[in-house]
């Protein structure tokens, strides 16, 4: 130990002046569960640790070494998150499309191979839906004949039966071993980014349950998609692989800036789209982003959807789940339909929002709440019962997306590619055309398709097992979107010389595209529902590759944005945090009040602040406070008549200070004074003092009780702090800590409610 | 007027309790040229202003439409920014097209059209380079004969000609008129955005006179482009077209919201990458940028960039400036050389940055610098004489940046092209063949040109006309990537079986596309010069097209960051901060010190604090601080004995104050009280007070003297401070000022470098 370390040790404070973090007294600087961090605390604890490995990396060979490490650990955490998430994600798809194939068939000869692979395997050269002899359906297992009614119902049988015992088996997983792995997960990985402990959320047996539960739940044909459980994943495989490297592992704060890049790969393996991770980390998950966090996260996605590029398990090369490969301009006059789409996406988003709420508070209130298993067996039942009939809502929900964003060309032998055209040439464009009676019973298949999906996903948000909303969105929005893209097709077909069609749409040209309706459909109804915009459109340009498209993107996610918000702020995520009541400081919401920081602090009326002074209590009286009040901290004062303030202080630190002393230090009584002064007060005879001014935080923010509470949100949410001190011409007056803003707020937004005011 | 306005007005506060900004002494909140602004009291004026017009809008219909204006006023005003910067940037694009032309030749048919357009209305169809009757060079419109030596001296000088005639007159304008238009403005912009007045650097003559300015200097051939003052230019119309918005022009922290949906917006235009501009905002040149402004960029960024698209002034349906038609997929072992192209990248970018700022450095010190114009026209000399008889150096940046990232397709017949192939098929795959003697030829051209570019560019920005250096570096790039892509090809020509190949590089495929690395060498380079990292991807690809090549894009990317910083952290602009002394507090730099407020705090050592008291201090006292002192604010405290602080006043205010009391206030004498207090001290008598107590800011942000800089300097990005008063135990010690702060970093980090540790 290099000589004066001793003297640091003393001198230290959690704030820090210049010495370091070497914690003599252990579990320091740590929190409780369900605490609230303190992100300038933290932040500093990580400069002084890295302040005292720059000082000893003079000193050998080996701390330099160490000092190297420490550097450049961030980057190698965010790597191996990146390396871990890409492969995690992989192993979730392929095992997705084994299972999801399962309820259909299997391939006897190699039973680990799913329909595509199976039937890759046997060389034959034409291998669609139903032309290969190595797969079998479960029918042509039993040996029935695979035309006719009783295939057809064994199939049905099947395929129920299947479902129910994934759904069910994801049930039980999640409700034995991990009950944080149900749902979506992103509402908590918000309030816990926002510095909120909520231990074991992001831990190994979340992971693991909700990667397995997740390729179930998806199996067993629900309402739901896995992009959003795959940012809890990378999440959970960013907080383990951060214990790896004790500057992120042992810091709060700074173990979020790994989250935050982690949450980025997560969405770069979801939807392939790593630039549009990095979006939504930044828009939508995150709270403290440093520039720092943004080119790491960049990396972390990057190397992530690297990963899923090279083990490649949607088998085609373009690593994006939805490649569309038309790219012809679309005119001035489709900007009209566009606009709608995004104001319908809006509407559908809203109501979704208010019906999920809704059904969840029944829920909670009712004896169902108390059943999850039986709730989950019954949303998959009713699922797969009214699901098969449809072919719509029997296909998986990507391949339904796929088939909706694709154009109708010379392969497409689906019901809604029934135009009447012919194809002279496969390069030829794809004409406008007639509707076949094919594309009148989709329609009317799609319709239904929607009511259904629209309907089933308020019931299957909500139950106990991994579920993301952003497949079943995107679904939506995309069977809307083709909706409206075949009438604007069959408009442009009947009325060509229309003049905002600008001459464009003459009998044998592509003019309106309706796979590109659904993709801005698809879009607009994500973006009501999580009310995201820029990373809404960067991911749906990633998923798709058309660039081209970006402005009738942009354009229905600004009117989705603006209806929605019309009808109620709050995205899905939003309204499920405010529903749960996480202590959750939104850092987008203006608040437009006028209160002042003395209407919101605490001790209000006749009661008193708890507080301790510098040098005149004794551990007895210490104790007590300690024992009468729950506070998470208490402010030090010179002295109770004055009341000018010194410094804050932790009640964890002072019980693990006043623990340790009595450990350590011989002569401690009762009447030891707690000293947190420099100094000891003259003339003092007794027992042996408690030096606490190494725990005493000597540069507590502080505000004055006149400062407006815009101010002060303001404070708390760009500084990151837990509490501050309310003083009134130097003197302290009292506390006001986050969960007294995130009170007031909700206090305050209730009642402009009330008073219904024209605009906000 | 409402009854309890007066009241209101009385009460008025800079920081507002309830009541409005109703400025009842003119020019109360608004700054002088080179002052810093407070973001905390500007925000608070504008809820003040926004709750007064919420609370009025109940009165009557007019003021509720007045209400409603108010609020979509950030909307529209983004909407017209849009709108006019889209125009202005087609206009521009049209007018550099015509220049650009001109020094070859004209239309004589219609004077006003470029030689594409010219060639396009003779109706002849093959309207190659030289195949329009039209269109006549300048030696045929002397009668000369278009071939041989004479006809090429000709073109030669009527080249040079123009270009000193283009560059004198843009010199000149910027000169004369407009001194804030020469250059990039980049850097002045992030100033100003960080929260800084520079009157007239956004005005209307810099725009008009930069808009002009720039057209004529990048029809001068100069090393410049005009993507860099595009971004001014945008920023100049947000500017001044928020002055038509109340809430906008007279609010300086405002304005700078809609500054910054301009710079997106000036990005979208230049490069046709709305999102990389919205990017671009939010990484390189925003401060406070909140999530209501990412929106709002996204809107303004998608209009422009629509507008655009609409006037479509490059002619082509992409409305990018070099969008690429081949997506070939790349291989795992090219990435080698997309990382030494990073690499490459970070050092051209360092050493540039390094040249140009010694250059400037130099000028400044030298007689050099005090003629602009000569500087103009012997840059401008030597750039035309030394360019025009190189091919790839004489066609203009723009051009060669396409032809560097285009295939060599069937119908490219540039020397670069030459290579062994039979072109049987049009449809066919671009074969990997042989290169040609044109092919090497070119290369030598092209070798030649990188090492013109990059000394002349090193001399061109600075010089006093508009100068952007995005073109500049993605030019340089541009070049070094198509010859390392060249090499690679013709590497995997020569040994196609190298395992890295993985048997993709047989004789008859594509398997190596030059203009990919053209494309990779330019992200690199520009991320060397710029060091922005998601921004620039974003951008590139938006640029392209190109969604297939995030990862190497990316890849390179980082390569390059990663090797510039590890020779110097700044970027260009950074570095033309740093050298021009701007005072910007830079948000991305961590501050590893342990200096404590203490040490940092205005006045040390013998020095007093220059205070006001509440009550107790006459006019004439107050008239002699303000005199003998230059300080922007005073505290103002209890007493000068105790020092108890009540809260702070600002310069500004107290004269305007003082100055609006003697206009309206009877009997108002140098003996008259000041007072701040909200009652009258007891037992006074003499000439009647000034009641100041409204102007008072009883909310000033405090800290303690031992809290550590880290967190101070954090306060100050954050909270976008001013000033922040230093206390101890309640009583006031000093003020730290956003210059202060500023000193001391520069200080702390020239302390560093003097000590030189192992790693930062």
């Amino acid at each position: 130990m290099p000589c004066g370390l001793e003297d640091e040790i003393f001198n230290y404070s959690p704030y820090g002046d210049g010495t370091n973090d070497v914690e003599d007294i252990p579990g320091l600087g740590q929190y409780d569960d369900f605490q609230t961090i303190d992100w300038q605390r933290d932040l500093a604890r990580d400069r002084m640790r890295h302040r005292y490995l720059v000082k000893r990396s003079t000193d050998s060979i080996f701390d330099l070494i160490k000092g190297g490490f420490d550097a450049s650990s961030g980057w190698l955490c965010v790597l191996f998150v990146g390396l871990a998430a890409g492969t995690v994600a992989s192993v979730v798809d392929i095992g997705t499309t084994w299972m999801t194939d399962l309820k259909y068939g299997i391939c006897p000869e190699a039973f680990w191979l799913d329909e595509e692979q199976c039937c890759w395997s046997s060389n034959e050269t034409t291998f669609g839906a139903n032309n290969c002899s190595q797969w079998l359906t479960w029918p042509q297992m039993l040996g029935v004949e695979s035309e006719g009614a009783g295939s057809y119902i064994l199939s049905y049988m099947f395929y129920v039966v299947w479902c129910l015992l994934f759904a069910g088996l994801a049930g039980m997983l999640v409700k034995t071993l991990a009950p944080y792995a149900c749902g979506g997960g992103i509402p908590e990985i918000k309030t816990i980014l926002s510095g909120f402990i909520i231990r074991g959320f992001l831990g190994k047996w979340t992971l693991i349950i909700k990667s397995i539960g997740i390729m179930l739940a998806v199996s067993a044909a629900l309402n739901l998609g896995k992009e959003g459980p795959m940012v809890h994943i990378a999440v959970c495989i960013g907080n383990i692989l951060s214990y790896m490297f004790p500057k992120y592992g042992r810091n709060e704060a700074k173990k979020r800036e790994i989250l935050s890049a982690a949450a980025a790969a997560g969405v770069s393996v979801a939807f392939g789209a790593p630039i549009g991770g990095v979006l939504f980390s930044l828009e939508e998950v995150s709270y403290y982003f440093p520039m720092k966090t943004l080119w790491r996260s960049f990396f972390c996605a990057l190397i992530a959807a690297f990963v899923v590029r090279s083990i490649d398990p949607y088998g085609n090369e373009h690593s994006v789940l939805f490649y569309v490969e038309y790219n012809k301009p679309w005119m001035f006059v489709e900007l009209i339909p566009f606009l709608f789409l995004g104001a319908v996406g809006g509407l559908i988003g809203t109501l979704f929002i208010r019906a999920n709420i809704w059904w969840t508070r029944f829920k909670k209130n009712s004896k169902l709440g108390q059943y999850p298993i039986t709730e989950v067996l019954l949303v998959t039942l009713a699922t797969a019962i009214v699901g098969y009939p449809n072919p719509y809502t029997r296909m998986s929900s990507t391949r339904l997306i796929y088939l909706m964003f694709s154009q109708c060309g010379i392969a497409n032998d689906d019901l809604l590619c029934d135009y009447n055209r012919n194809f002279t040439d496969v390069n030829s464009a794809v004409e406008l055309a007639e509707a076949g009676p094919g594309v009148f019973q989709a329609v009317w298949l799609l319709s239904l398709a929607l009511i259904l999906k629209i309907s089933l996903t308020i019931f299957t948000i909500g139950i106990k097992v991994p579920a993301g909303i952003y497949i079943p969105s995107l679904c939506m929005g995309a069977i809307v979107g083709r909706l409206v893209g075949i009438a604007m097709e069959q408009l442009a077909y009947n009325y060509p010389t229309f003049w905002g069609f600008s001459g464009e749409c003459s009998a044998n040209s592509d003019c309106i595209t309706p796979g590109l309706y659904a993709m801005v459909g698809a879009a607009a109804v994500l973006g009501g529902i999580t009310r995201m915009t820029v990373a809404l459109v960067v991911i749906m340009f990633e998923l798709t590759g058309g660039v081209r498209y970006i402005v009738p993107l942009m354009a229905a996610a600004m009117a989705s944005k603006w209806v929605g918000d019309a009808f109620g702020k709050d995205g899905i995520y939003d309204a499920h945090i405010a529903f749960n009541d996480y202590p959750f400081l939104d850092n987008k919401e203006e608040f437009g009040h006028t209160t002042l920081a003395a209407d919101v602090m605490e001790p209000k009326g006749a009661k008193t602040l708890s507080v301790l002074t510098q040098d005149s209590m004794t551990l007895e009286a210490v104790e007590t406070i300690l024992r009468e009040t729950t506070h998470n901290g208490f402010p030090v004062v010179i002295s109770r008549e004055s009341q000018f303030l010194v410094g804050f202080v932790l009640r964890r630190d002072l019980l693990l200070a006043i623990g340790n002393a009595k450990r350590t230090q011989d002569g401690i009584t009762g009447e030891s004074l707690v000293i947190f002064s420099p100094t000891l007060p003259t003339q003092w005879v007794g027992p042996p003092p408690l030096k606490l001014r190494r725990i005493l935080d000597l540069a507590p923010i502080t505000i004055t009780d006149q400062t407006p509470m815009e101010t002060v949100i303001d404070m708390f949410r760009k500084l990151g702090l837990r509490q501050t001190l309310v003083t009134h011409n130097g003197r302290l007056l009292g506390v006001i800590t986050k969960k007294d803003v995130v009170r007031h707020i909700k206090q305050m937004e209730d009642s402009r409610e009330f008073y219904n005011l024209p605009f906000p």
